[in-house]
Parts: structure tokens; sequence; C-alpha cells
């Protein structure tokens, strides 16, 4: 049996990682037993919860910010059920982990059964497809669609923040619109270019992933959004600069005054290089958590030499550790990873619509 | 028998690519058998060797300049059985291939038995270990040492070119300096920073690997030089830049008068783009080829389309395939590629010391 496996694993984990006596562990591992025999599943204890949450992130391949997974805050909301209260969950969330700035890594964990979040990010721009192209984050055309299907009705502009779209059991998704108190924003400028903030470029303060499950002992949790901050170039190298996402690569190039015409100018490289400088400048300024890529690394990098030191391989996934930006810089980018898949850990999986 | 089937998929792959008729393969298919039954190998033709070469460039999955496969130049040298005669054929080739400056995308096949050439490169500049550090290139300090056991003495400066080192056989291998007319290299300086050429950095036009080994058709050419011309990320992203390299960055962050304390003032990014402005500038101005990533890449977009158009699936290996400067403006960053080995192909062997 699949699911009494997992949790035995999961739990001698815990165990031995917390050193608890071999007592308890015999003591625990027969009343899941007798759970799952009975009930076809067990609940997490809020400590196995709570472990479960930070060794998942300790176990996520493809993030550079694992240093601190043992900081990640734990609140365990399983005991909610209507979609009011999940709502009142993610604004507490919100604001727990937005912090005024200083932001906490911050998971809440809700119901085992019957509980999802439709959307990407708990704060995230809408995107609208117009005669003259998309108008806001072209990563979110379809959600947008689905949330106006649903009756919302959007504002049209470039960074409209989407509602939260919460379902429980098989009704009817329920949006609630995220008051504007809860929403923390940088606007971007630049330290030198006093052109830079007419762009009317900004991002939120706090990426909160709300589509991936946690899965820990055997138990899978759909709706356990989580945080941490920034990593600049998540916002400066791919959502602000792709092509297919707000592409202003072209637009800061050209109040540069470089050449656009010619690849080997490299404009598209300076204009990335400012970006991000501008990025990391005004998150500063503002006082909200956000790391540069170096650093990330570095960090990192202790995060490696902590877990050889505790006789745990570090797995990764390479091609996602290493940042968009002047990956070479990194010692990332000079040594191979092992991306072995371990549990308990965060996944995809499929979108509800 | 491994070679033998190898050789008939090779053989049929080559009659079925340049359309020839069933009689002629059939013929062909007959001789070659023969020839490794009764000698344990077989010669190519030259019209199967230069299939085989262009071919095994087709299949580089680690390489991003793969549009121009079939233009590869073929100097079949497989006749040369003398140290003296090979240094020769190297020279030639050295001088084919550059050309001036307008670099021909060349191999040179030597003998399928008993050539070996030491070199990582046909041109490269030496590494010599010191009281204070490594002088030169430190990827080429063992390497050095081993020229120096054999008799060679360095000048002891940056950007020494090493000797030719040629192995016939299980004969002592022999050095041969290179003339310094056939050594074209491009002084490195900036377009705007007038400081930068007197950092006293320069690179040698034509990169020529000499240590990989051809494979086609089951048979294994150990000594088989083939150069392409540089793409300027391979200069200023690597050689000049990596910290175990020549390591360029802090001095040119300094003299721009970049804050190198702080991570997040971006200066490894900021001296990055300037040291690769650099590098393809003065290659430009030099008149020697060059290409930028950002073309390379739009090239290598070609590539795929003229194979998905030929019938081919286009194998790769993303790690290598991705520029290491702003990796995410190419398109190959928000790809996947299949790093399935395909032969003939040009593959990694054991260093001859
Ligand atoms: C504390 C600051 C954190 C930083 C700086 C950080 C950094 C990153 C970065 C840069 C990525 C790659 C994102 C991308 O390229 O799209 C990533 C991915 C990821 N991180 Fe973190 N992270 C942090 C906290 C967390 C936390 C708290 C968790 C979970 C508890 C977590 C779990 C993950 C997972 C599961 C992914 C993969 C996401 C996906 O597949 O889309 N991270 N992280
Ligand atoms: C014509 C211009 C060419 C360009 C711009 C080009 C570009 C590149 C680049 C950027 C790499 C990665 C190098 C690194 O990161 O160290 C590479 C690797 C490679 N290329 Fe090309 N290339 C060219 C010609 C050729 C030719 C003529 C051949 C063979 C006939 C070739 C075969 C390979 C192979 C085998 C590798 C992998 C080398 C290794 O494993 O170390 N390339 N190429």
């Amino acid at each position: 049996m699949a699911m009494l496996n997992e949790a035995i694993d999961f739990i001698k984990l815990y165990y031995s990682e917390t050193e608890r006596s071999e007592e308890e562990l015999v003591r625990r591992l027969a009343e899941v037993e007798h759970d799952i025999q009975e009930n076809g599943f067990y609940e997490h204890t809020i400590d196995e919860l709570k472990f479960g949450a930070q060794v998942g992130w300790r176990n996520s391949n493809k993030c550079i910010g694992r240093l601190f997974w043992q900081t990640l805050q734990v609140l365990d909301r399983r005991e909610l059920t209507s979609e009011q209260d999940i709502f009142q969950g993610l604004l507490e969330h919100i604001d727990f982990a937005t912090n005024g700035g200083r932001i906490r890594p911050t998971i809440t964990i809700f119901s085992q059964r019957n509980v999802r979040i439709w959307n990407h990010q708990l704060i995230r721009y809408a995107g609208y497809e117009t005669a003259d192209g998309i108008v806001g984050d072209p990563d979110s055309v379809e959600f947008t669609k689905k949330c106006e299907q649903l009756g919302w009705q959007g504002q049209g502009g470039r960074f409209d923040v989407l509602p939260l779209v919460i379902q429980v059991q098989e009704r009817e998704p329920q949006l609630f619109d995220i008051p504007a108190e809860y929403i923390l924003e940088v606007p971007i400028r630049h330290p030198e270019f006093e052109w830079f903030k007419d762009l009317g470029l900004k991002w939120y303060a706090v990426p909160m992933i709300s589509n991936m499950k946690l899965e820990v002992g055997g138990i899978t949790y759909a709706a356990a959004p989580f945080n941490g901050w920034y990593m600049g170039t998540e916002i400066g190298a791919r959502n602000l600069a792709d092509d297919y996402r707000y592409n202003m690569l072209p637009t800061i190039a050209e109040k540069m005054g470089l050449n656009t015409v010619s690849n080997s100018s490299l404009w598209k490289d300076r204009a990335l290089v400012e970006l991000n400088a501008a990025v990391l400048y005004s998150y500063k300024e503002d006082e909200v958590s956000i790391v540069d890529h170096h650093t990330a690394a570095q960090q990192f990098k202790r995060f490696e030499s902590n877990e050889q030191n505790a006789g745990r391989d570090v797995t990764g996934n390479w091609t996602w550790l290493i940042p968009p930006l002047s990956p070479a810089t990194t010692h990332i980018f000079h040594k191979p990873y092992d991306n072995e898949r371990k549990t308990p850990n965060y996944l995809y999986q499929k979108a509800p619509y």
C-alpha cells in the first residue's frame, strides 16, 4: 500500500532527524498504520506538518534559496472548510508573509481534502488580449479569461491584481478581491536614469506560489501556498524582460540610446543589466526583502556545505538553479547537480480549470 | 561485430543522404565488409570522410554553430606518417583556417592509426605556477608542465603560445614551435574605455580543438583537429572572465569605478558586458570572424528549422547551448533539447599523458 509505505518512511525520517526515542516512534507508527487501515488516510501532528513543509523546501531541486529551509513559518489552517474562511486564511498569509516588507518565508496549509486555489500565485497581474496585443502579463491570459467567465471584471490595466479563486469540493469556485491594503508593490525606478520611473513599471513584493501541491508522507496538500522573497532576476531577467512576458528590453534600450539594430552592440545585455539594477535598487530603497543572484548563489553554497556536514546529498536541477543573468559568474554554473527527486516535496498538479 | 555494424549504418546513411543508387550501395557495403573481415578495418573514401566529418558537426549536441555544417572544409592528411610531416599539416590547417581573419571552418584528418596531438587546441596559451600564483592560462598548467618535462622552455608570460606536441606510435612525442607568422591574435580594446587596452589582454583568432576524436562508421580518428570561429562569450564570458581562468572581472570593475563591495551593484554583470563588448569590437575591427551570442542563437534557430524540414530530429545539450551571458534573451533558454547522442560525432578521449 503506497500511502502506508510513504507514511512510514516519513515518520521514520521525522523521528530520526528530531532525535526522538525509538519507543515514541513505534507508538506513532502503529497509530498511523491504524488510521490508514481504518480511514484511508491519517492526520499529521502540527510538528510533523512543519517538518514536512520545511524538508519539502530543502528538497526543492529548483530552488536556490534553500539555505533558510529551517526558518519556514508554517500556518496550520487544515480546519477551515468554507470559501470565506479560506479567503481569510489567505489574507492572513499575505499579511504575515509581507510583514511590511521584511518578508517571512511562510506556508499556509489547508485541508488535505477538497480545497483548491486556482491562482498560480496569490498576487499576480492580469493579462488581457486586445486588438493591439496583450495588455498586462501575458502569462496570465488564460487564467484571466477564466476569472472573467466566473464574473470578474478587470480594469484593463497593465498591473491589475487578479482575484483569489477558491474552490471547495465540487462547488463553483468563488472569487474574492484582495483588499488594496494587503498588496505591497514596488514602483521600479533606476538609481541614475531619471526617465526609468516614467516607464510605469512596478512589481508586487511577495511571490506566493499557490498552484503546487505539498506531498508529505503519502498525504497530498493540494492547497498549500508558500512564499520566500524574490531573487531580483526573477523580476528583472524574466517577468519584465522575457519577450513573451512584459518584454521591456527594447523600450529600455531605446531610452538608453543604444543601437538596437546591431546584436553585437549587446543592447539586450546592457538593457538587462540596468533593468535588474533598477529592480534591486527599488526593492532595497523601499525596504522590501530581495536578494541578488550573486548573494543567492553564495547562500546556496553555504546550504550545500551545511547539507554535506549533515551527511545528506544535495540534489538540484542545474537548469533552474543557474541564474538567468551572468550565470557563469556563480559557482553553480561550474558543477553538476543530481536531479533525483526526494520526498517530502512540492510538485506540480493538474490545473483545476 | 561492432565495427561492421557501425560501418554498415554509416555507409547506408551516406548513400541515402547523397541519393546514390542502391546498386552502388550494395557494392560499397560488400567492399567494406570484405575489408573489415580481412584487415580489421576499412578506409573511407574522401567523400565518405567529408560527409562523416560534416555530419559529426551536425550531430554535436553542445554546438550552437551547426547551421554551417555543410560548409566544413575537410583536409585529408591520412597519408602522413612522420612527426615532421604532421607538423607541416597542422601549419597548413592553421594557415588555411585562419585565412587572414576570414576564418574557414576546417578539419584536418590524420591517419586512423597511431597519431595523437597532445594539445587541447592547436593555439593555446601556457599557464605557469609561480610563487605569486598562476601566470598565463590556469587551464594550461598541467599541459605546460608536460611540455617543460619534454624540454620546452616558456617565456613565463601571460600569453605564450604553447608548442605543438605530436606523437606517432609509441615514440617519444615531438615538440614544434608554431612560427609567429602563423599565429593571428587580437589585442582587446574597448570602443569607449581608453584604459581598456592597457590591461594588455589579447586572444588568438581561431579556436582549433585538437584533443577530441572523430568517430565515423566504426572508425576512430584520434587526430582530427577542427575549428570554427569564436562566439564572443567563449572569450569574454569564460576564458578571460572565469575566476579560475584569467579572472579579469575584478580588475575591469575597479577600472570602471564600480562598487565591488556590494554584490547588488551588479559590478560583475556590468564588467562582464563591457568585456564582451570589447571582445566583439576588437575582433570586428580587426576583421577577424566572430559571432555574438544573439546572432549565434538566431542562426541556431535556422539550423533547427532546416533540420526539421529535412525530417531529422535536432538533438542538443541545453546546458552547453545556452550562452553564459544573458541566456534567457535567447530562444534556446526557453525550450528543452534531447541530448541523445548520434553518430558520426566528435567525442572526448583519454589524454595521452
Ligand atoms: C526565501 C527566499 C527564496 C528565494 C530567494 C527563492 C528562490 C527561488 C528561485 C530563484 C527559484 C526559481 C524560480 C523561477 O526560475 O521561476 C525558486 C524555485 C522554487 N522554490 Fe524557492 N526561493 C525562496 C523560498 C522558497 C520557499 C519558502 C519554498 C517552499 C517552501 C521554495 C520552493 C521553491 C520551489 C518548489 C521552486 C520551483 C518552482 C517551480 O517549479 O515553478 N522556495 N526559488
Ligand atoms: C563555425 C563557427 C562555430 C561556432 C560559432 C561554434 C560555437 C560553439 C560553442 C559556443 C561551443 C561551446 C563551447 C564551450 O562552451 O566551451 C561549441 C562546442 C562545440 N562545437 Fe562548435 N562552433 C563552431 C564550429 C564548429 C565546428 C566546425 C565543429 C566541428 C566540426 C564544432 C563542433 C563542436 C563540438 C564537438 C563542441 C563541443 C566541444 C566540447 O565538448 O568541449 N563546432 N561550439
